[in-house]
Formats: C-alpha cells, structure tokens, sequence
C-alpha cells in the first residue's frame, strides 16, 4: 500500500481548495446534494441490499443526508462559521504601539474519513464526516465500510460528479477500500491532519492510540456509541406507564437497535417496577425481529447476550432468540442498582436491540449510579416537573457525564441543526469538544490562525475592514455585521 | 502521594462553582487581580530573586498577569463567551414534531495546571493557563514550578485571599510543590479532566503521551515553544538593512532569549546576506550577557551550543561565551539553505539567545524550506508590499505551519486580546485549536451540551427564553441578543 501519490494529490487540492470563496464551496455542495438526489433510484436499492435496513428508512436517510449536506452548503455560504476576529491596530497606544491582529479558522489539511455501518448514506461516504469535513475546507481521504462497498462507490461517483461539475480537483475526495490494515496506514500517513470515526469502541479507541503514536499526532474523533441511561422517577411512571414503556420499546428497537443512541440502560424505581416490566413485556410482544446490517454484528450481539445470560444478577424479561443468525431479536434483563453498581461491565454497550432494566430503590442508589456512570452520548430523564425540582443535584452531576440531556421523548432521532451536540465524554467519543452531527461539526476540522499587521489586500475576505462577506464578526470584543 | 483527598474536594468545589453566575465568577477575577496588585511590593523582588529577571520586566509581567485575569473576569461578567445556541421546537412539524435543543459550553472539571519558568507570574500559578480555566469555571491543581517556589507560594496565597473573600470553597485552587513524580501523578487521576503545560518538547509531550495513556484519556493543552522563523525577502532588507538587524537582535535577545516565540532562525537572501551579518555583528556587540532563569537552562542552552559547534555545516558569527555558568551570552552561526534543509535537528529550538541565519539562493530553496518547516508558533515575513504580491504561494504554504502569521515587528510580546493565537501546529504545540493567550483559551477548559426540551426553569440563564443575562446568541441559525 503506497498512499503517497493519494496524499501528495489530496495536499496540492487542499491549498488550492482551502482559498476557494465560501460561496463556491456552498455551490459544490449543492450541486452534490442535487446529484445524490436525481441518483436515488440507484442509490437506495443498493443501500437496502447491503445493510438490510428497509427502504422507508434507507429513504429517509438519504433525505437525511442531502439536508446536512444543504446545513453546510448554507453555512458556508453565509460565512460566519469562521469565527472572525478583529483587534485593531493603536499606534498611539504607550508605552508600545499595539499590533493588528486578526484571527480566523483556517482547515486542517486532508483529512480521513471512516465510514459507519449503520448509516450507510447520513454517516458514510457523503455523510456528515465528509461533508464537514469538505465544507470547512479540508480535501477528505474516505475509507469505505466493507459492509456497503458498492453503496459507497456509487455514492464517490456522485461526489466527484460534483467535484468535476465545480472545476475543482479530483483529489478533494479519494475513495480508499480495504480492511484495517489500510485504514491504519491511512491515519499513519504524514500528510493526514485529523481523522473521522463512527463505530465501536474497540476501532475507535484503536485509531485514537496509533494517531498519538504518530511522529506529529493528529486529532481523532471517533464517535464510539454509548448505552445512553434513561433514568425514569416515580410520579411520571406512575402517570403514564404504558406511554413511556411505549416510546421506550420503540426507541431501544428501531431500526433493529442499530442507533448509536439507543438506550441500553433504564433505570426504575422498585415500586414502579413491576408495572413498568408488564408494560414493556407487552410492547415487546409487537417487535418483530428483523435483520441485522451483517452476519458479523449479529454474531457480537448474541455473542454478548451469551455473556450476559451467564451472569446470575440478571433476571430476563426477553430473551434474544439466535434461530436466524442474522436477525436480530430485541432482548432484555432486569438487575437490581446494588448488583450492577458492583461491575462496569453491566455499562459495557451491546450494539443492538437489548437493554437492561435497572432497579434503584433509593435516592442515594440514584447518586451512586450517576457518579460510576461512564462518558455518555446522551442520558434521558423522564420525571414531573415537581420531581426534577428535587433532583437538582443529580440534574447537575448527569451534565457530567453526557453530550446530551433530554427531558422528554427518546435519544434516538438525532436532528441536524445548530444547538445539536452529538459526541459526549470518554468513552462515548475520544473529544468531547467535537460533535459529528449538527453545524459545529465543521470546527472539528479547522484551527485558528492570527494575522498580525497583515497588508489589506492579502488578508482573506473573512478579516478585511470593509467586511466583503457581510459575516458576523468579534470586533474589539464586540459582535457586528 | 495521595492525592484523593485533593481531587475529591476540588471535584465538590466544581459541582458548586460551575453554576455560580458569570458575573459573581467576574468578580472574584477582579478581586484577585487587586489583591496581586497591592502585593507588588512583597511578589516582584520575590520573583526578580527567583527568576534572575530585572524588576522592570517582573514589575511589566505582574502588569501583563493583572491584565489578563480583568480580561477574562470582563468576558465572563458579559457571558457571550459560552456560545450559546437555541433552536427552538417546532411541534407542527411533519413528519416529525422538531424537539427544543439548545446548547452551550459547559466547564470540564477539575484540571491541572503546570507553571513555566520563563514566567514566573504571566504563565505561572495565577497566568494565562489558571486564570482561563477559573473562568470556565474549572477548578484549579496547579503544580508549582519549581524554578521560582517562594514567588509560586505568595501568589497562592493571593489566590486563596480572593476564594475566601468571595465565599468559594478553597479547594477551588491548590497549590502543589513537587516534581516529575508529582506532576506524573496529578496527571493521571482519575478525577483530572485536562491539563495545561508550557514548557519544553519533552516534558508537553511526556505529559501529552501520559494523558493518552490513562484509562480515560484527557485533553492536554501544551505549548512547548518553537524556533519562529522570519522570512526576509530582497527588496525589504536592501532598504532597512540595519533597522531589520536592530528589531531581529533586540527580539532575539529580549529577556535572554527566553520566550516561546524568540526567532531563532532567520532565512535571508544570499544577495543581502553580507550586509545583513554586517549589521547584525554591530548589534552584537552592544548585547551585555545576563543571568539566565536558573543553571539548568544556561547548561542546556550551552550544551545545545556545543553540539551545533560540532557541525561543521555552520560558520559562526558570534560563539556564545560560558564563563558565567548562569549567563546565557549571545549566539549566532551561519548556514546555507542547502544544508539546513539536510537535517532536521538544524530546526531544534535552543531555549536561549541563539538563532540560526540560514542564507538562501533561490524561490525554490524558499518552498523547499517552507514544506520541510515544522509546526510554528509564529512565522514572520519581512517583504515590500511588491514582494509580497510574488510571494502569495510561499505565503499560503506558510499559513499551513504556524498560529500566527507576522508581517511587521517581531514574533515576541504577544498581545493579549480577543483575536491573539498563541498555538500551532504540533510540535509548537499538542492542540493546534486551542490558544494558551487571549480570549479564546477559555474555550479549552470547556466542552459542549445540549439540553433538549429542558423546562425553562431549570434552564441555565445563558439558554432561557428572556435571555436574562442580555447575551450574543445563535438563535435558529442567526446572532442576536
């Protein structure tokens, strides 16, 4: 594996590409978005045949897809995303003159991109990793999922229909297969500035280590899925038991359990406890099970449900059924707060439709559970509003411990806006100061640079006096367009 | 070394000071910044004593720290600087309901915090570094350097005056004495959430490699100083020959070399290299030797010097003279571009008043030298107006190797403002996103959440309808406030 000539292309693009006007990039991406678009009716077959998720959802994804796609094109159109800083000079200033200085974001360089399994389209080949990626400026290295290997190329095709429409260079997108091997010469390569990373822990926190090993290391955002916690309180079960147990069952078991925000983990109150596990064994009793996205994930998922059925602290509400090996049938156990605050493997992730169900019995049971809880994606509480106003110090510990905290609905339906974050402590991600969903997604890619006394006439648009792009800027302190 | 305990109370004083009001965190700032202040008389001769550095300097740098805590107490009393984005619900929406998210930056934790020697006040026990992460609302473990104890102690003291008079718990700052075994053992806590060096290479990327290697890997913001090249063009120097010499010498030398940004490499045309040695030789003459910060950086400066004075590649125009073990006397050695580009050990910092002049034949030995640079914390380009229109390719591959880009003055006396960046591409620095001068360093003692359909009581001010604190927002996708 020779990546040089790949790499060598991809840094010529990048400083060609990372000067090419806002407006310009925002174009390519819309012309992208377009061609995604009129190729659907290829695209989705594709993508249904190699993940086995269903055409409604994999239809839906690709909506998905081109609207992030169109949230980038926008915000790199508008410009502000680029933190504009201005300082103005004083000549006058005693006992030395001050400087101008002025400072932007300014893109990484060729960045690698590996693409998730369980979204072949929203995070994969042109998924919100690239496309962030692509919008802020930095030419993407792409290391497809084998699980969706003619998905992805179909999907590269577009991209660099795009790219060829726009009169950029074809290296702003390179489209790489293989296994780990070439996924870790690619982090390895020199002219690799950041790495992108949606899928288990084990591959995640592989990529972390190998590019802190490097001669210059290089940031790593993986996005490595968390159990997501609901913690559920006894006034709100009370009133609506079958509702929650509902939207519960529901969140755990879409799309087969394949969300990196789906709940793993619920936590109930001994006294509400039996009416809850009747409520959710009945919901249950609707789930269908349905394929996994390969052989290897359902492997791992009855895999870890074999472990967890040799462990005697759990008592089993449903047990997952391995008759088809690559269906995937919704499992789950109840255990009491005591017995799993005892071993941080009942925290471990199960990427699938299984759950447990944990029993507290006190608030003090509540406090413990929080502060052994691990780094989180998101973390649920379903509680009345007289209850949150006793749980105010829990309230702040569980901000400790996610990305994100919902106090109604699911955690899965991750939207794409501004205000989304969608990354959390370790072990869910490897920087909790990055999101891979949502418009601050794009800072992952960029660094800051000041210009000091830079001429006018060579400061990038984004920094010049006269404000050519009418973006919203920090002048001496102070916000203004 | 037990320190749990420690740990354990800074992490109670975090639960309690990160919901405490911007503007009460402000004021605490300002309080300290007037206790140092009416201490001046008992810290500088403290400092002076321990730093060897005159009492001008150490009297202008406790200026310069008292500066920089009113800036970040200013920023938080205003509280723009949490980023504060709201995208509110949309119930009609189909086919989905659009749930209310908002997010802000939330403080990590408790963090540690190493001092430097090279200032002994501005990036020691109340600089840069702790004063950034307090007004994140972090609290504080700082690790005294051990260069300047007494100084280190005093400023402690004042610290914890202030906590006092502000009712906080004390625990918000500690003061530990030690060494690496101290430092190592801080930095793998459990309980630690992100670290802040400035020092040498290898002591940031021990503490950078540590930090990676913990169970829960942590953020390490270190910078670890560069060489910062200037860049002389033709046309420039035949025109302020000896004004350039004059600014080149007196930056190089300031406070014996010892700043992270002393230029320590200068590329000169071969055409004006004569008359710019000339001139730089008269410069020297009039630089009186001066006690360095303590023995163990004059020996390593001299040992540095003895090593390059092996390497037969370098012609010397002034050999630095170590008959004061503690002086650190003025070096300066000569080399073609050709042979720079040879090794890269030519590109070590020398932590001291020693700078190479590599002289350069042609456009492309400049290209050659720009790609092979390592990551800056400042690059400077001394070039006419019509130089530098023939330069905009060697500029936009300067811009990718460094945090700040200079077209006048000298890279030392960093300005602390709003848009200043001082960082850069490893291995200036561990993190090239984040500053360790000026407003933005607050952001790295601090991480995203999003809260999602949160009730509006339990809502942060930052985040509540009203916007109670009358702060810059992101309100579906616009500024306001």
């Amino acid at each position: 594996m020779n990546f040089d000539p790949i790499f060598t292309a991809a840094q010529e693009a990048f400083l060609f590409y990372k000067n090419v006007p806002g407006k310009e990039k925002g174009a390519f991406l819309e012309t992208l978005a377009e061609i995604l678009e009129s190729n659907r009716a290829e695209i989705v077959p594709l993508a249904v045949k190699e993940s086995n998720l269903p055409e409604g959802r994999i239809n839906g994804e690709l909506g998905r897809t081109t609207g992030q796609i169109r949230l980038f094109a926008n915000m790199v159109k508008e410009g502000s995303w680029v933190e504009a800083t201005i300082d103005p000079a004083d000549p006058s200033r005693t006992p030395l003159p001050k400087a101008d200085i002025r400072r932007f974001l300014t893109p990484l360089g060729p960045v690698i991109v590996f693409g998730a399994s369980n979204f072949p389209l929203a995070f994969s080949t042109a998924g919100g990793d690239t496309i962030s990626a692509l919008a802020a400026g930095c030419p993407v290295i792409y290391k497809a999922h084998p699980a969706h290997p003619e998905t992805s190329k179909k999907v590269a095709d577009c991209i660099h229909q795009a790219i060829l429409k726009a009169g950029f260079p074809s290296a702003l997108f390179t489209h790489i297969e293989g296994g780990i091997a070439e996924g870790q010469a690619l982090v390895k390569h020199p002219i690799a500035k950041a790495v992108a990373f949606t899928g288990s822990h084990v591959g995640g926190k592989a990529l972390f280590d190998l590019a802190n090993q490097r001669e210059e290391p290089i940031p790593v955002y993986a996005e490595m899925g968390s159990v997501n916690p609901i913690f559920t309180f006894p006034k709100k079960l009370e009133k609506e038991n079958d509702a929650l147990a509902k939207a519960f069952i529901a969140s755990l078991t879409l799309g087969v359990g394949q969300f990196c925000t789906n709940p793993g983990l619920i936590f109930v109150p001994e006294a509400q406890a039996k009416e809850f596990e009747k409520a959710i064994t009945t919901e249950l009793n609707d789930i269908a099970s349905a394929p996994m996205l390969h052989p290897g994930i359902a492997q791992a998922y009855y895999d870890s449900i074999q472990y967890f059925q040799s462990r005697e602290e759990l008592r089993w509400v449903k047990v997952a059924d391995p008759k088809h090996l690559i269906n995937g049938s919704t499992a789950l156990a109840e255990i009491k707060a005591s017995s799993w605050l005892k071993d941080p493997v009942f925290q471990k992730e199960v990427f699938g439709a299984f759950a447990m169900m944990v029993v507290y019995q006190s608030q003090d049971e509540l406090l413990e559970i929080t502060k052994k809880l691990h780094g989180q994606l998101t973390i649920t509480v379903w509680a009345d509003a007289e209850e949150l106003q006793n749980q105010l110090f829990l309230l702040n510990l569980l901000e400790e411990k996610c990305g994100r905290l919902l106090f109604k609905g699911v955690p899965t339906g991750v939207e794409v806006g501004f205000a989304m974050q969608h990354g959390g402590p370790y072990p869910s991600t490897t920087s909790a100061h990055g999101t891979s969903v949502g418009a601050h997604a794009i800072k992952r890619f960029a660094r800051p640079i000041a210009f000091q006394d830079m001429p006018q006439d060579l400061l990038p648009d984004a920094l010049r006096d006269d404000n050519p792009l009418g973006i919203w800027r920090l002048v001496n302190g102070g916000f203004t367009k």
